[in-house]
C-alpha cells in the first residue's frame, strides 16, 4: 500500500539525487549528520504524519474550532498530534544543539515539514507558526528574550503567531493603527486590533506569544505614516515572571473567529489589544525596525506557504492516482465491444493527461521549494562569502515565484484531482474536495498574488542593479550547458536513448529562448519610464517567469533521469522523463503569449475606468 | 443600489441589441409578445430571485437535507421559493397556452433561469430538473402520460429527476445494470441503484417523477450490453391513480444522501429501486431507444448546465466589482506619500485586470448560453426548413463549448472574485467563496469536461460529413466580412473612434487566423487515421475551440458596442469593448500553443505508462 501523503521515493530523488542534501554533512554545522540520521527524521515524520495527523485532517475540517464560555474549544486530536511532533523534538529540528534542537539542515526540516503539511495542513500551522515566529526571535531578540520566550517555544510549552493584519490594513502594512505606548522603561501598552490571526487564541499550548507589529506615536501622540513607524513587539498571552511561571492574562480578548472556506482546522481569529487599558508589549530590537525584522519571518512563512502549496496538490494527486488505477469506466475510443469489462480509468488518455499535468505540477512546486530551503543552507554555512551570497541572490530573486507559483498551479493540481475522481471528488465523503478548498488560501496570504507579482518585477529583478536577475540566469544558462555537454556524449545517458537526448538537447533551446524571451522583456518593462506601466502587468511577469523556472527545475531533473536510467527503478526515471517533456510540451508554450503580451507594454487593464465595468 | 445578482442592463443588451429577441414576436408561437411581455417576466423573475432565492442562498449551503425518520428535511425556505416560483406561472414559462404556459421564447426562459440561478443554484435545481423532465416527456410520452405526469409537474405540484448513472455506470451509460422486466401489459418492473440523484428524495412536491434509463432482458434473461439495450421509465415516488389522485409508495428507497463541496442546497440521492419486488415503471416512447429520448433532456441540462456556470460566475463578478469599489487598500506603485489616504482597490491595476477578465469570462459565458438558446428558438420557429437545420448544426456544434467553457472560465471568474476580495473572499462571512465551491461541480456532471472533448472532436466535428463544423465556420466569417464592411465606413462607428476601428480590424484578423488554425488542425487531426492518437488530446482542442467562439462572441458585441457608443450609456458600450480587447489581448492568444500542441499530433499523455507514474 503505497502513501498517499507523499512520495518517499520522489522525496528521496529531490533531497540525494538532486540536492545532493548529503554534501551538508561535510559542513561543520552538519558534521554530525549523514543520510541515516536524515533518513530517521523522514521516517519519523512519515510515521507522525501518517498515524497522528492524516487520521483527523477531515474530521477537522467538519469541526471546527469553536467558543464555549469564552474558550476556543478545538477536536483533542489536535493536541495529540501537537504534543507528540514537539516530543519528537520536530519543534526545534533545525536548532542549534544547545538549544536542544537536532541541527538539521533547512532542506531536511522542510522536507520533514512536506509530510506534516500534506497530512494536515489545519492542525501543522501551529507548529510552522511557532517555528517562524522563535527563528525570528532568534534573530533580533535579547537572550533573556530569547530564554523566555523562545526556549519554551522550542519545547512546544508556548505556541506563537504573527499579528501583522488590522481589519483596515492587509496587504497595505503601512497603514496599520496599532498603537504602543512606552509604560517605564522595559515594556510598552498595546492597543489596537489584529485580523486573520491564525492560531490566534486556543488552549492548546500553556501560553501564546503573539509577535505584534504596532506603531510607537511621536510626541505629538501621532503615528508616523508609511512602514518606517512600525515595530515589533513580543506580546504574550499571559506574562511570564521572572522566574519563567506564567502571571496574570494579558489584556488581549478575542474578538470573533474567522469561517474559512478551507483550512478550517487551525483558529483564525480577530484579536482585540488593549480594550481595558492596553496590553503589555516589549520591543523586539531597535523600535521602527519591525517591518525589516518582521521580514525574516515573512520570508520563511512565503517558502512555507509554498511548502504547503505545493504538498497539497501533491497528496491530492497521489490520491486521484489511486482512484485512477482502482475505477474502472469506460472503454478505449476504438474499442466497440460493449460487452468487454471496463477499463480503470488510467487507460484513458485524458485521464492521464490530468495525472501528468497533477505530476508536473506538483513534483514541479515542491522541487522548486526545496531548492529554494537549500538555498538557505548554501546561505547559512556554504563555505565562501560569495557562494552565501549568491544563494542569497538566488533566493531573493526566487522567493516571489517559490511562493506563487505553488499556489497557483497546485490548486489547479487539486482540481484536476477533483476531475479524475468525477463526482465522487466532489463530495466530502473523499478527500480531494478538501485540499482544494484548503490551498485555494496560499494564493492569498503571506502577500497575495499581486503582491508577489510587484515583489518580483517591481523591487527583485532591479534589486542591486539586477544581480539578483543575472545570479539566476546563469544558474539557468548553467543547466543548458550541462545537458548540451552531458547529452552530447551518448554513453552518459546509457545506451538506446537516442529519443531522450533529441528531447533534452531540444528542451534546453526552447528554455534558452523562453530566458531570452523574460530578459528582453524585463529590459522593454523597465525602459518604459512609466512605474504605472511598467507594473501594470507584474502578474503575468510573475506567471512567465514561474513557469521557466519550473521548467529549468524539470530540464535539471530529466537530464539526472536519463543518466538514471540504467541504474535500475527504470519506471520512476522514465515518470520524471514523461513528466519533464509534458512540461516542455504543453506547459512551457503558455510563456510565449505572455511574453509577447507583456513586450507589447498592453495597457488593457490600465485603460480600464471603473465607470466602464 | 446595483442588483449583485446579475446586470439587467447587459441581460438587455443581449437579448434585444445583440440576439434581437423582438424579432421572434414576429412569428406565429411568439405574437402575443413584445419587448414589454418579455420585460415583465424579467421583472418577476428579477423580484422573486432576489427575494425568495438569493435570501437563502448561504443558509441552504450552511444547513444541508438531511434524513429524519426517513423524510428528508430541507429549510423550510427552500418550499417557499418553490412555490411561489411555480405561482408565478414559471414552471410553464416556455410551454404552450394550452397547457397553462407562457409560450415564452426559450431565448427569454433562459434569461429568466439565469436569475434564479445566479441567486441560489441549489434552490433552482429543483425547477429545472422539473422542466427538463416535462420538456422530455413533451416529445416522447403518450398523451395519458403527459396528462397524468406533465400537466402536474408544469403547476409545480410534482417535481421530476433524471436517474441515469449508477455507481459503477457514471460516464459510461452503456454499463447501467438496472433491470426492467415486463409486468402485464402496461407496466415494468424496476430494479436497481441510481447515483447522483438531484432532488431524488424530498417533501418539497406532491410527487416525484423519476425518468429511469433502465435495460430491458432478453429471453435468455440477461441485458443486452452498450446503450442500444437501454429504455426509458417513468417511475413515480407514489403510484398515480386514474383520477390523478396518489396512490401507494412505490418501491424506491432513499440509500443515502452524498455530502457535496458546493450545491449543498439540493438533495443529491442513492436511491434503490425495487428492493421490495420491484418498482412500478412505464416505459416512454420505444423499447431500446431510451437514450435517444434521454439525450434531449441531456442536452437542454447541458445549456442549462453551461447557464449556471456563467451566471455564478457573473454574480460573484458582481459581488468582487462591488467590493472593489468599496475597499480602500494601498495606493499606486509611483504613489511614496504614505499619509495620503488609500485607494479603493478598483484603482489597483492588477483588481483592473482581475475585474476585467471576470467580465471577459462571464458576459462571454452568459453570451454563448444565450446564443445557443436562442439557436433553439430557431431550431424550432425558424420561417424555413433550411433555416431550422443550419439552427440545429450550429447549436449541436457549440453544446459541449456551451456546457464546457462557461464551466472552466467562470469558475476561473469565481477564483478572481475571492482573490478580490483577499483573505474577506475565503471566508464564509462573504459569498463568494460559495460561488466558488458551487460552481466547481459544472465540469463533472451532465458530462465531464474530457467526455464534451470527445463530444465535440469525435463526434460533432465529423457529423453529417462536417456540416455542423461548416456551418459554424460560415458563421464566423460571417462576423469578419460584417467587420471588415462596417468599419471601413468611418461613420458606422461614430466620429473619432478610428483608434477603435483599427482594434476591430486586428480582432478580425486574428480571429480568422485562429479559425483557419482550428480548421487545419482538425483536417490533421482527422488524417492520423488512429482513433486513439486522433482524440488523444480532445480536452485540449475543446478549449481552444471554445476561445475561439468567445472571441467570435465578443467581436460582435464590441461591434454593436461601436455602433451605439454615439447613442448614450458611452460607458457600458466602451465596457464592452474593453472587454473584447481584454479578450483579443489576453485570451485569444492562449489558443496558438494549443493549436500548436494539437497539430504536432502530440502523444505525451498518450505514451505516458501507468507504471511510470
Amino acid at each position: 500500500m503505497r502513501s498517499t501523503i507523499l512520495s518517499r521515493r520522489d522525496l528521496s530523488f529531490m533531497l540525494y539525487e538532486w540536492l545532493d542534501a548529503e554534501a551538508l554533512t561535510r559542513r561543520a554545522r552538519f558534521e554530525d549528520h549523514n543520510r541515516e540520521t536524515f533518513d530517521a527524521a523522514l521516517d519519523t515524520a512519515e510515521r507522525l504524519a501518517t498515524d497522528l495527523f492524516a487520521n483527523h485532517n477531515k474530521k477537522a475540517d467538519a469541526n471546527e474550532p469553536h467558543v464555549v464560555d469564552g474558550k476556543v474549544q478545538i477536536i483533542p486530536e489536535v493536541k495529540t498530534a501537537l504534543e507528540a511532533f514537539s516530543l519528537a523534538g520536530l519543534m526545534a529540528a533545525g536548532q542549534d544543539y544547545e538549544r536542544g534542537g537536532m541541527q538539521l539542515p533547512v532542506v531536511v526540516e522542510k522536507a520533514l515539514a512536506a509530510y506534516f503539511t500534506a497530512a494536515n495542513v489545519s492542525t501543522s500551522a501551529y507548529t510552522f507558526l511557532t517555528m517562524s515566529n522563535a527563528n525570528t526571535l532568534l534573530k533580533c531578540a535579547t537572550p533573556a528574550q530569547i530564554e523566555t520566550y523562545v526556549n519554551p517555544m522550542l519545547a512546544g510549552r508556548f505556541f506563537g503567531t504573527m499579528c501583522l493584519s488590522e481589519p483596515q490594513a492587509g496587504s497595505s502594512l503601512s497603514d496599520i493603527t496599532t498603537r504602543a505606548v512606552p509604560d517605564g522603561e522595559s515594556q510598552y501598552r498595546i492597543t489596537g486590533n489584529k485580523m486573520w490571526i491564525s492560531a490566534g487564541e486556543h488552549e492548546l499550548a500553556e501560553n501564546i506569544v503573539h509577535l505584534v507589529l504596532a506603531k510607537i506615536p511621536g510626541e505629538d501622540g501621532k503615528l508616523i505614516p508609511g512602514v518606517k513607524g512600525i515595530s515589533l513587539f513580543i506580546v504574550p498571552k499571559y506574562l511570564v515572571n521572572d522566574d519563567g511561571s506564567l502571571g496574570a492574562r494579558n489584556d488581549i480578548s478575542l474578538a470573533g473567529l474567522n469561517h474559512k472556506m478551507g483550512n478550517r482546522g487551525t483558529t483564525n481569529c480577530l484579536l482585540n489589544f488593549g480594550e481595558n487599558g492596553g496590553a503589555i508589549g516589549y520591543l523586539v530590537g531597535e523600535p521602527h525596525h519591525g517591518l525589516a525584522n518582521m521580514f525574516h519571518m515573512m520570508n520563511e512563512a512565503r517558502i512555507g506557504v509554498g511548502l504547503g502549496a505545493a504538498v497539497l496538490g501533491y497528496t491530492g494527486y497521489l490520491h486521484a492516482l489511486e482512484y485512477a488505477r482502482n475505477r474502472p469506466q469506460g472503454r478505449h475510443p476504438a474499442q466497440k465491444d460493449a460487452a468487454q469489462p471496463q477499463l480503470p480509468i488510467i487507460q484513458h488518455t485524458d485521464v492521464r493527461r490530468m495525472l501528468l499535468a497533477q505530476k508536473a505540477y506538483v513534483e514541479g512546486g515542491l522541487s522548486l521549494v526545496l531548492y529554494s530551503a537549500r538555498l538557505v543552507d548554501e546561505q547559512n554555512t556554504a563555505e565562501t562569502p560569495e557562494a552565501r551570497e549568491h544563494a542569497g541572490r538566488l533566493l531573493d530573486f526566487l522567493t516571489p515565484i517559490t511562493k506563487s507559483w505553488p499556489s497557483q498551479w497546485c490548486v489547479e493540481a487539486n482540481s484536476l484531482a477533483i476531475q479524475v475522481h468525477g463526482g465522487y471528488g466532489y463530495t466530502r465523503e473523499y478527500n480531494v474536495e478538501q485540499f482544494y478548498r484548503d490551498n485555494r488560501l496560499n494564493a492569498i496570504h503571506e502577500g497575495t498574488h499581486g503582491i508577489h507579482g510587484l515583489d518580483l518585477l517591481g523591487r527583485k529583478v532591479s534589486l542591486q542593479d539586477g544581480a539578483l536577475f543575472r545570479a539566476f540566469g546563469a544558474e539557468l544558462r548553467k543547466t543548458i550547458r550541462k545537458v548540451r555537454g552531458s547529452v552530447g556524449a551518448p554513453d552518459a545517458v546509457g545506451p538506446g536513448l537516442a529519443t531522450i537526448s533529441v528531447e533534452l538537447l531540444a528542451h534546453a533551446d526552447a528554455l534558452e529562448q523562453a530566458w531570452q524571451g523574460v530578459e528582453e522583456v524585463t529590459q522593454k518593462l523597465y525602459a518604459v519610464g512609466d512605474l504605472n506601466k511598467t507594473l501594470a502587468n507584474a502578474s503575468i511577469y510573475l506567471e512567465a517567469v514561474g513557469h521557466v523556472v519550473v521548467a529549468w527545475i524539470w530540464l535539471q531533473q530529466a537530464l539526472l533521469a536519463a543518466a538514471s536510467l540504467a541504474s535500475g527503478d527504470t519506471d520512476f526515471y522514465r515518470g520524471k522523463l514523461q513528466a519533464c517533456l509534458y512540461f516542455f510540451q504543453w506547459e512551457l508554450p503558455k510563456v510565449g503569449p505572455q511574453l509577447e503580451l507583456l513586450a507589447s507594454i498592453d495597457t488593457t487593464t490600465l485603460d480600464m475606468q471603473d465607470a466602464w465595468f
